[in-house]
């Protein structure tokens, strides 16, 4: 790769999560080396500058899409790999996080007799994870009840894409959510919860939060900007498109609630699990909804989806934007504050971000191969300018410049401080103690001899679980 | 059995679950024949006629304990008997039903490689339940989760009753609940969770009804009288006489708190899981908690260990302790109104009741075998003056007149009214319909020449799963 | 009044609330004086004898309608009448309760400078009907907010019907809802709060009864059967004609979910808060919502509205239909057993219904001199074929048969027992007692020598306020 | 002021609000200088250079108490100075604000006669509040209801310190604080709840703020490490040293459970009250609870206290700590980042700390004038070993070297972004709009013509009030 121009960003309002302040910022070598008022009256040298004017703009840390299925960085999203778990690992687990740099697994209880993981194996799981420092993840969803359902549902003759949302309802979502949480908790074992679709899954979320559990919910994009009376739409087509796992809701007021939860750090990042697939491939399950592909577009609208339903709408401010979009994802997935953050030393992931600009979501006009966006005609404040990804300018003016190669995968390390200073504090200090008794025969006296012995309070039990 | 003697309860306060009256009980034949004020003056023939004085005092219909594990009516406790159903028996079931009079079933979440049942077994046992009009019940807790707690227990040097408790936490039990109300749900089949002993169950039962479901909890004396503390008694005897599963909860405010649901109709009926075991028998987990038999006793202090707390206390009126040491489990279970009420044609199960009187609760002093009492040195107030079964006088003045043989089975015919007659309505109006499309080729047209469509409301869906 | 002729309700389905059986009715001056199966055959004269029949149809208990504005009782349904206590009267309510047979009093939260009390005021009001055993009953919003929200729409230029719920959005019903809730109980006052009309006020009121508190609700007809959508109706007069305080709610599953906890006993007992205006007098407020009368109609249409929705949907069954159309209303108000129930000796208002008849709901055909219906179109399940009131058939066949004078007013006693019961027992069971202390000069000699003492657990204190 | 020396704390590990890191800090004149590792081996001169090692410890920045009554910045505590507001002061408070650097006001709810407001008043103080920028506070009590409250338990005889949590119990407390949020919601203004000392009054703000509204609860020491068992100590002065407004609770799991919500950001800063009496001022109020000054000690343990129950335990890690006792006040009252973090050009504010050291806090060795320590023999991890005010040590090695006046009062500006971006965007996107409806006159043939007209959804309206 040929040296990259350095950049200095000019005049702009920087914004990091703790706050906003205007500076200009001086990119070298892909990285962050300046960070100030007006750069060039301070010294710096123009020498190989190219000057990038964001005056009246906001400068973001780039996203960090948390849950995508990608093969590249896409306008400068860096996409967190994570390691699907199917079967017993144990060893291999281990392996994949000190030797590769992967420092998550995912883990379904879903899509039975494929890849569902029952409870004994996801105890198991996030012991490992534990042990290793990983963030174990799951997808919530209870796979039997969706098996029973969607044969009940065929057996009624509802062929169509609403089966898909009949056959697993919230509820399905929920239960499973709670018993992740309570096996999680029973190993103390952080969790990290994908694609939370619903209400009754982020309120379970939200209150194990408040319990002091370390779990941590992901809304995606589909999830924040639509919902799922779409299944119900005459057109196979249209309700197709939408169709992915867990199913968006038809309760109208999921999006508000779930933004409301984010704004509030009831729920921590935001991915899209974008997966696209064009009417040709959707309509494999023309005849059977359990057919259809599973997965809808996202990638490319999510910043814009969650400012518009976030910021525009006064839900979050700009910083929390950024945390969401960005550092908490960064700090879970241990790459903080080289991601995540614009500070002096950070990766210069970068994106200018006009906050008053509209523009409209279309099929027409989007940069994916697909034939239909799920967000189409929404008008959404707030658009990318332009995308920097490690000091490179991937995109301009409407222009992509990305190639083959330029993602970079990035080693993660185990134990990230964000998500186990906590776990490992709790494991030297909420240890469960036997209660030292009297000798069983002396029990046996005292027993004839009196009645009713004071009970003494469970002093170590309670924390042993929290 | 030769005929039994004619009674004449006088002057007492008859209490029903609707309210309560002053009248006289004329009994004959097992069952009551008249209700009103002063039956002797208004003809009431005294041939043969004893005559039971309850000035002053109250008369109950006797209570029915919905989960005990006795061979025969203790005090004039009517016991529920219910079907352990650990394998697929599905045939078996039906004919239960039909034949024998049994309507309800029993499935166990905990006791793993013993009895415990699987997500999908209990999925098809509920649909079962549901065809033939059985109740389905569940112990609720996460089988797996309590194996591999108690391993970690024992692990850690954990041998004693408290271990009990510290693999088994209430999270263990609320789990199970819910997935259990959700897995019925799904099948729009009722359920019944026996001993709801935390907070936190007791909580997801409650909500459950909020939305609608068709869900009954039980708490038990055990649970209503005492708390889990006691595991962690210095005498290990103490302890261990207070194990049984779910274990009490450590938390204080636990009885308290299930109380008031039980008095706010958020919990239904009240049973005893009664099962005693001496010193010696508990002493078997001597050395290992997971050995020590789990059982303790309750079937003889029920009715005053929820007087002393639930009525005396102000949480419920005299009216409200029928109808959950009674008339609810004569309903739920298909008895009413033959059991559950004091009415003209019921059977003649009654209590005289001194609703002032005390009595200390102690080993020393009650009716069972066992050496230990839970409640011991209780002081409750409401103390039993003499027992009817179907019109036998078998507890007066502190003695039983019960004989092998007095107990009765009764067959309980399906479909009970109180539970299943909402269900046949939503089965009638709640069924999901397919969605009325466009034929597809019509839709790739209009794909090309739109954007999106208006999508229109689920208007049955939400009533699928209610 | 000229003696009424005997009637005989044959071969119905009698409803009542613990259950329903297939029995004749005997009804004779005015009370019902036998019931049973097939009383024609038992010997009962037909001199003079009506036959009703009955057959394939349910017979139930005449409803009672806890909140109307009536003068005359409409199609059998009795009104309850409370007083409404605008200042202080302490003398007064003694006077009403105990010679005018009134056991109930209103008070306003709402309309500030008119009828609305302070929180001080509403505690003696409070102290006040418990010293006399009445029902305090409040209409529960924020006044001050409420006048501050109007001023507010109206100078943003919003003069519609839409300004009505603007400006007194949910959340100021759900502040006064626990303020009254907390208020009544310091005092350990019952406390009936009428016309429930939102979610988060239900969710405060059910909330309230798990901790024990002693509270009931009532939705009405209203909003069990629309929603607050129409406010924002285009047609001035159709907005305008659902203007009622407090105002429908435009959550559109706000009707679900409190007919959920009316089945569900978190929701006591049903009304209408009937008082109808012509669209010409609603046209008062043409140009300012504040001056739109406030009222609804609903007292024609609340059995079938609940029926339907309640009922026909599967959400209750046909006997809780009858404890919240009638029972729970006789018991709070202390009419019980005289009314709410069909028993022997009970005053024969009585229901013949046909459950699997529909009419649908219009202006042009009720009977109503108002011009307007709010459940316009609405077909419902559930029709009234005969009406009773008192042994007199007051509708049949589609005609009215109500003289002037028709009513009666009903003494009715303080201190009902469904009521009052659990508070006489709290009132002598939890009061705090004070802590026995040392003497005051050993505590600073106790000072000097020592460090912190333990702390005994407030026993008593905890009760004081449950 | 005489020159400070510089200061190098060498070798610590410098933990901020989003991450920690090992390195130096530099300070001069009073501000942070440089940051990063080894900074004597980077350049940085020795001339006048105090070197302070920090190896094995951490370097935090200086707590901020937003909450107490002292003259002074005591061990390099910056306290919040608010003003109370009592009285209508609308023109005075801007004057405040603009002049004097004043940024906010507090409202009492309790205290009836004395301070308490209203809620028109309060309505009109949160409106002038949000006028100016300025941060509302509420003291949340029912100041009738604890009137009332007092006199009941007087009645009792009840006159110990007892009597003063009796008469104002949680329910004041949590009614207050849900009116307090209505009320700020209404106006949208944000809302600043003081000393949360309940676990209902801190449930109601955690449920706010998921529904999105704008306010903030603070914790203080006391209510974090102690509860109210102690008004039941058999000595009077103990209990009496407890006093404060609103009062310990007795329920003992409430400090853990504040603590959980501190940690998850339920609740957001943590205060003292700090407001001390010696046992001879308490005694004022020897035979009437009412006459006991309130106040109990906290600022000199606040950081320890905080650190032992929220980090030593493993609820919060040394970040999050860093939040809640520095980072989040100075965002909420606008002092941010100059004060609330270790960075370039921050004030040097900064303590090292020993998190493995542990001290005994006891009124024997406290550096208070009073003569009672609440904490009295408390263990608490985590120790100051220096404690720096802009730039000066003022407590090292257990010395104070406080002079008067080095307290330096901070102008606050108005409009902080973390509390007001969002409200500013609500004001500008969230109004709502009156419908625009047909001419008066063709509804009315409509209505002839035509039955019910379809609603629509009130699109603005559910934005208004958020």
């Amino acid at each position: 790769m040929a040296a990259l121009p350095r950049l200095l960003i000019r005049g702009g309002r920087v914004v990091n999560e703790d706050r906003s302040q205007l500076a200009d910022v001086l990119v070298e070598d892909g990285v962050v080396r300046a960070l100030g008022p007006d750069l060039l009256a301070s010294g710096t040298s123009t020498e190989g500058l190219r000057i990038l004017d964001a005056t009246g703009k906001l400068v973001l840390p780039g996203g960090i899409d948390t849950h995508t299925h990608l093969q590249f960085p896409f306008m400068g999203t860096q996409s967190i790999d994570d390691f699907y778990l199917g079967t017993k690992v144990k060893e291999e687990m281990k392996i994949l996080t000190q030797n590769k740099g992967i420092n998550s697994f995912k883990m379904f209880m879903a899509y039975k007799d494929l890849y569902m993981v029952r409870d004994e194996e996801l105890y198991a799981a996030f012991s490992q994870c534990k042990e290793i420092g990983a963030i174990a993840q799951v997808h919530a969803e209870n796979g039997d009840l969706i098996a029973e359902g969607a044969k009940k549902m065929l057996a009624l003759g509802i062929t169509g894409p609403e089966g898909h949302e009949l056959c697993r309802p919230e509820a399905v979502e929920a239960e499973a959510t709670l018993r992740a949480i309570t096996i999680a908790n029973a190993v103390n074992c952080p969790l990290y919860v994908v694609h939370v679709m619903s209400k009754s899954s982020a309120k379970i979320i939200a209150d194990a939060r408040r319990e002091g559990k370390v779990v941590f919910g992901e809304p995606i994009a589909a999830g924040l900007g639509t919902d799922g009376t779409h299944y119900w739409n005459k057109e196979w087509h249209h309700a197709a498109h939408h169709v992915m796992g867990p199913p968006l809701r038809p309760d109208p007021s999921t999006p508000d609630f779930l933004m409301n939860l984010l704004a509030n750090d009831d729920l921590t990042t935001t991915g899209t699990d974008h997966c696209t697939f064009n009417t040709c491939q959707k309509a494999l399950g023309k005849d059977d909804f359990t057919k259809i592909p599973n997965g809808v577009n996202g990638v490319e609208d999510r910043m814009s989806i969650i400012w518009e339903k976030g910021v525009h709408s006064g839900k979050m401010d700009e910083n929390r934007f950024v945390a969401v979009t960005s550092s908490n994802a960064a700090k879970i997935f241990n790459l903080y504050p080289r991601k995540g953050i614009i500070a002096i030393g950070s990766d210069a992931d970068i994106v200018i971000w006009d906050p008053k600009a509209t523009r409209t979501i279309s099929a027409k006009t989007h940069h994916q191969a697909v034939n239909f966006n799920i967000f189409e005609g929404m008008v959404c404040h707030g658009v990318p300018l332009v995308t920097i990804s490690r000091g490179k300018v991937v995109y301009e003016a409407g222009n992509f410049n990305v190639s083959a190669g330029d993602g970079k995968y990035i080693h993660r390390k185990p134990f990230a401080e964000y998500v186990y200073k906590r776990i490992k504090q709790r494991d030297q200090t909420c240890i469960p103690v036997p209660v030292e008794r009297l000798p069983y025969k002396e029990e046996v006296i005292l027993l004839k001899a009196s009645g009713k012995k004071e009970a003494s309070a469970p002093v170590t039990r309670k924390q042993a679980y929290h």
